[in-house]
């Protein structure tokens, strides 16, 4: 099993394909019906904060520390001890930070829409400019594609490194180039690689010297509490603070929410950045609402009490996500390590694991492991505009399914990933011959 | 008393002045803080809700009827059992509704959005055309004018009735101009008036013919459940199916939330349109969340059963809200009646009352009583870019005040009229002479 395939004789690869069509047919029989599609929270991890549903009660005191009723209408920014709360949580100042509703893809959507409509501190509004163009880290998430997509921007891949995106080109890009005006970050356990950003990487950004004044880092750091594991975790360094430090406090907008930590739904969502970049958001808020759900806000600072609440219980997630992303290397590592038709990262945290096939191959493996009832993010999904030009990458998400089924999933993957790999060899040796 | 000031000659208004100077002396020494600014429900009525407080706790199914778990992603429309209650609540099909997140303002202010980067049903988008104006129904909502002006849309303020908006002008100003994209009302128990529209102006609604095909009636009815008696009661069109009875089934947007049911802040909105509106709708939602607070949903639904439990919530509103309403009407007959200074709106239900001062004193009467501790909404802030012509309209909000500070309050303030009022006389008077 540990020869390459690449170095056996055609009539090995042929016996092999042939053991593995079995294998599938058999499979494929089981009539299974497994969804690795997105990166959801499992039934188990949802029941870690059923303890939220009743830290209020019809007895509660629901004003808050300022002596507001949060019931009633108000607080544009949140009350001051969610603030708190998401502070700590994101490493930032709470005064530097804006409590949203439910939603921080929500938040960031709304962003460019009012970039697109009012502009950036001043600066002509993007809906007024002959072009706009966006920076891709590639393969990345495909609902920050889609929300530039949907304006009208242009989405240009900029490769991912280990490191994070590829620095010597996103600086000459935004150096040169004064139509782009952003880039999409999931700085730490990115999506789908689950790799994050080095310390050299975010002081590049931080130091970034973009033509645009109005170009802005939209920093997604939706995993910045979701390790694996207690000692061995990755380490971020905290942006707003790095780019106060190079002199360039307004370059960013830094998000975040505890969708993943308590429901998806019914979380809260925050953004910190600049008093400056603060003034555009709060003036456009101002006209949007009068103030976002502080019920549920109060509802998490009192079930977490503190941010040592909420490191607790982000173990409670590790605990259950852990053997679920061991599994899945596991089983990659077992089927297919030395047959060199595909790497994968081995993530630390996060919600993804990233699979990489051999070129050509990754949307004939979705759609194998589709037919044996597995389904998987589409191929092409974690590029701009759903195209991946090498057809090779293929998003793995281990949290939603139990263990069981994750099980039973990725060792139909497995096999599909064998399947295709085989056939594109031998389709290029006919090729060539 | 019962003398008009008109009838009175200057050396009684001069007397009648001096002595209402002597009255305001004392109540400004009282140094009393009473808001009346806002239309925000007392803490009585917020109590009304705590029982939702506790319809979830730490073992409930939170599994709706389609089978989700509420607590997870997705649902883009809302949970069914929502649609349902919003459906009774708004008398619209349920499969017309989105259920939204905490704030119809924020969907409004969205809805604008949307049309402004991505037009409506296929048009061009507003940000592309040169102008773009709105009529505002004036007297109106502050919050919905500071909409449309903060895109830079025109607001054309049209004369309000006691039917609701003056037809013929809004007949003939939709057919005439194109550039005329929308128009913002509030149907029933109106902000700022109390009155609702008549079975007439409805029909008309129904039946424009406007010369832009993407004009839109922002039908904005926050407070369709809010009566203030049980038989003595508004009834209004419903809009929706009396556009599709009149063959314009697109021409309206609906808006409706409960948060002047349960929690301001804390409620849920919605919309009710077409099916192509909703096509619209839902492409833009699908980029801009992966849903709203299904939790918040089933917390509600749970909470009232079905319609008929929140009617009788709405009653015990009512009994809340009532005698402040007739204690505002009572002392505006009490301390006005005959002076020919004045005139105000007896609403059946919603939360406010609209007094219409001598042109010319509004502004002053405002600042009058704000310097005797009672902060009314400020004069002008009922019309577009808050220029009232008139200076005439406040606006009165009787819901967050106790009873006694209420009284106090209209004390008050019924002093700062009539004192305004014979000055404004008396300067008329010298200015003839």
């Amino acid at each position: 099993m540990t020869k390459a395939y690449s170095q056996m004789t055609t009539e090995e690869l042929n016996a092999e394909l042939a053991e593995l069509r079995v294998q599938y047919k058999k499979v494929q029989a089981l009539g299974m019906h497994l969804d690795m599609s997105r990166g959801k929270p499992c039934q188990e991890q949802l029941d870690l904060s059923m303890g939220m549903m009743e830290v209020l009660d019809s007895t509660s005191d629901l004003t808050c520390e300022d002596g507001m009723d949060c019931r009633n209408y108000g607080q544009l920014t949140g009350i001051r001890e969610a603030r708190e709360l998401l502070g700590d949580m994101m490493e930032n100042n709470p005064k530097d930070i804006i409590i949203y509703g439910n939603s921080s893809l929500n938040v960031m959507f709304d962003t460019i829409s009012r970039v697109w409509t009012h502009g950036v501190m001043g600066n002509t509004p993007w809906c007024k400019l002959d072009e706009v163009k966006f920076l891709c880290p590639t393969p990345g998430y495909d609902r920050h594609f889609g929300i530039t997509e949907f304006f009208g921007i242009k989405n240009i891949p900029v490769p991912m490194t280990p490191e994070g995106p590829d620095m010597d080109i996103v600086e000459k890009l935004v150096a040169e180039d004064a139509s782009i005006k952003g880039i999409w970050c999931v700085p730490k356990y990115s999506n789908p690689q689950g790799i994050s950003y080095s310390d050299e990487t975010v002081r590049r950004f931080a130091r970034l010297e973009p033509a645009a004044p109005d170009f802005r880092i939209f920093w997604d750091n939706a995993y910045g509490m979701h390790h694996l594991y207690d000692h061995h975790q990755d380490h971020l360094i905290e942006i707003l603070a790095e780019c106060k430090r190079a002199g360039n406090p307004d370059l960013v907008y830094k998000f975040a929410s505890t969708s993943k930590i308590t429901f998806p739904g019914s979380g809260i969502a925050a953004i910190a950045t600049s008093p400056n970049n603060m003034e555009d958001f709060l003036t456009y808020l101002s006209h949007q609402t009068i103030g976002h759900d502080k019920v549920n806000q109060l509802r998490h600072v009192r079930f977490f009490k503190d941010i040592h609440g909420m490191v607790e219980h982000m173990r409670k997630h590790a605990d259950i996500l852990r053997p679920k992303f061991e599994a899945v290397i596991d089983i990659l590592n077992e089927d297919l390590e030395g047959l060199e038709i595909g790497s994968w990262t081995k993530p630390l945290g996060g919600y993804f694991i990233m699979f990489s096939a051999m070129p050509g191959c990754a949307k004939d493996i979705v759609s194998r492991a589709k037919k044996a009832g597995v389904t998987m993010t589409n191929a092409g999904a974690t590029w701009p505009y759903g195209m991946d030009p090498q057809d090779s990458d293929i998003r793995i998400a281990p949290t939603y399914p139990c263990l069981a089924d994750l099980t039973n999933a990725m060792r139909i993957f497995t096999l599909c990933v064998r399947i295709s790999s085989i056939k594109k060899i031998l389709r290029d040796r006919e090729a060539i011959a």
